[in-house]
């Protein structure tokens, strides 16, 4: 590392839970600070590095009292950042030190510095990105082999892509702190996970891989902020994109992100969202910048000039939607159905209906069994699309819940 | 603009060819400066941004005389980095001003700012990527509607996407200066064209895109610079990329760059390469550096500690190869063929033979027209291919010149 480097940094003391845990590196040479809050206070050190995690303590009061004391810090903490990332900013700003966490979002992928310098000079209305490698493998492993998601859970867990507790990423948590992140960088709003809409990804289906495999489009986890008339939208659920688009090329446990930035086509960063050495890439990174004295405000902006963002009210949200439901009576099903999206003013871009495997030939079977029919919808609002499926269900029509996803086009 | 930037930046004077050109902007109460020379003397400014591009004057002196006198520059002139980037970034390391170039390579992609800061602490092992939208558009539209490249440099003429003389993006030196920087920010060498293996696209037949998309591969005229056991290799050629590469998903004059960091999965950037919105978004960019302080050196390293490079001798070169022959008589070709590769030690990993239309089913016709075979090799010496063509070109069992296309694998 010293080499690209090429400026001098010093490793002059670390500390950790347990010292005496075996970690395949000469620690010699190197002082051992008995707590995160003493290495902090440490006089002999110009950068602290925090790589604890948790969004809360020791790792909250030893970067507040790092930079109380002028120091620079860089994490890879992205809860703690998502949480508490304003105050910590603060102080940064206060009393003059550096605080990056390029680390805390996509790991190697440079998108911290892509929306803080590198797109300084343009009006970003949309970023959007797979910043979940666990939630990607897990729809990549669904779509390919044709799983359940409860099946490829267990692979991912198997394989150490997802925790023993896999709810932080499959319910869209991870992503949500990630794009609260992003979202303020891009839009120079204050950060705010509770602004963020989430939804996971436990609700999909084979079946919904399927037909958007037909349809032309990939199921993604994504995190998308934008830009709308009613402010900023921040939301995290699966999402249908277009098979065509660079996001859905995307597979396994590799992040992107694209940004739309005013009058210029996107832009797409791809590469490890996670990982031990890619993280080491992005907070090798960090440091270097506070040893060459590159400096920017750690979200771009002073924090004082940042803008309150609200959660958006997702029954405002407009867009195209995949629908699937199961019909009881095909032929009765489809008129109602375009009914009561006609009475929502809602278009239908295209119905697909399926037939079950094991009907027989001459539809005996149809009126026993319920027959999926999968639509996509052109852009409507979200409260009309639900509008109109409690029309049908009432309409009795239907058999369970419909399956709902939004699109997002590219 | 100037929300986003949140810095005060103005603009205080300008100059061009005509003062008198229509420009849609209202210059009142900006200074005319006679010509660039006085511009760059003017002491009431900060920053100057050159777009006049040109690697010689009137840019070159200039931009000189504006680090002489302790000021910043912005410029977006690929063609003077790749020639006098380096006595440039001297004399900006000596005055103290910045020398920032991001959009002389993949314009709005910030690509420059990855490699010079973002991956500080990565040693980068291989860069490579789509330099030119005018070669992909050539190679997309190729290989989509099955046309010469004759056909599609004319169309992208009339798109204006090419110029009236195509030669400098066709024949690759667009690509070619632009990978010379790129070289230099990965790897810490010197900024040198002529370091720079070149071969353009006009050899690209639509046979080679046929028999490629049959293979799992597209081809895309690359700029790779990739460290080897013998030093940086630097070189821009059509090749073959696997289809399942990031890279192989750019279409038209998309621009994307892929870097390979030491036990990181690679990192890839998508975007817009040209154009005058997304040029702009990269120059603001660059100023809003300037205006904030952030300054890195113009090549990441002082420019005294970066090291020179040669010419890769391609003969050198290793890696997989795609050959097009066109064989006389099937059977003994086909012999001989395999005979003289083995001589050379090349293993084959697959091999198509390829009808040509119009032959009749009985094959009587097969002695008279000859034949195509296509071979894709494993990984070889680029002269151990060239004498095995040699030796079977003396057989006289093949007609015309074999066509060679290098493999790049991801």
């Amino acid at each position: 590392m010293v080499a690209p480097l090429n400026v001098g940094v010093r490793v002059v003391a670390v500390t950790a839970r347990s010292k005496a845990k075996k970690r395949g590196l000469d620690l010699r040479g190197i002082d051992w600070a008995k707590d995160p809050l003493t290495l902090a206070g440490d006089p002999g050190i110009d950068c602290f590095v925090e790589l604890m995690g948790g969004s809360g303590e020791p790792a909250l009061s030893a970067i507040e009292a790092a930079l109380k004391s002028g120091k620079s810090v860089v994490t890879a903490n992205k809860a703690l950042i998502a949480k508490h990332g304003l105050r910590l900013a603060a102080s940064a700003e206060k009393y003059g030190g550096a605080l990056n966490f390029e680390a805390a979002v996509g790991a190697a992928i440079p998108i911290i510095k892509t929306l803080r310098e590198g797109l300084a000079g343009t009006d970003v209305n949309r970023v959007y990105g797979i910043l979940n490698g666990t939630c990607n493998y897990i729809l990549t492993r669904m779509e390919q082999d044709g799983l359940s998601f409860a099946e490829c859970l267990k692979d991912a867990q198997r394989l150490g892509y997802a925790e023993a507790d896999p709810s932080f990423d499959v319910d869209g948590h991870d992503t949500a702190q990630k794009l609260a992140i992003l979202s303020s960088l891009a839009f120079g709003t204050r950060v705010a996970q509770s602004a963020v809409y989430v939804e996971g990804i436990s609700s999909i289906a084979p079946e919904d891989l399927r037909a958007a495999e037909e349809l032309g489009f990939r199921v993604k986890l994504l995190g998308v902020a934008v830009r709308t008339a009613k402010g900023i939208e921040q939301r995290v659920h699966p999402t249908m994109v277009p098979k065509s688009s660079s996001i859905a090329q995307v597979m396994g446990v590799t992040n992107a992100v694209t940004i739309d930035g005013e009058g210029i086509p996107p832009i797409t960063l791809v590469g490890p969202g996670a990982g031990g050495a890619a993280t080491a890439s992005a907070v090798v990174a960090d440091i270097a910048d506070v040893a060459r004295a590159i400096r920017a405000k750690p979200f771009g902006r002073p924090v004082a000039q940042l803008r309150e963002t609200k959660k958006a009210p997702m029954e405002r949200h407009e867009g195209g939607y995949y629908i699937r439901l199961m019909a009881r009576d095909l032929a009765g099903t489809a008129a109602t159905i375009a009914t009561r999206l006609a009475e929502q003013k809602i278009s239908i871009e295209s119905i697909v209906q399926r037939h079950p495997d094991g009907v027989d030939v001459n539809g005996a079977a149809r009126k026993a069994s319920p027959v999926p029919v999968i639509l996509i919808t052109y852009a409507t609002s979200e409260d009309a699309v639900y509008r109109a499926l409690r029309a049908v269900q009432r309409d009795k029509v239907i058999s369970g819940r419909p399956q709902v996803i939004r699109i997002e086009k590219n």
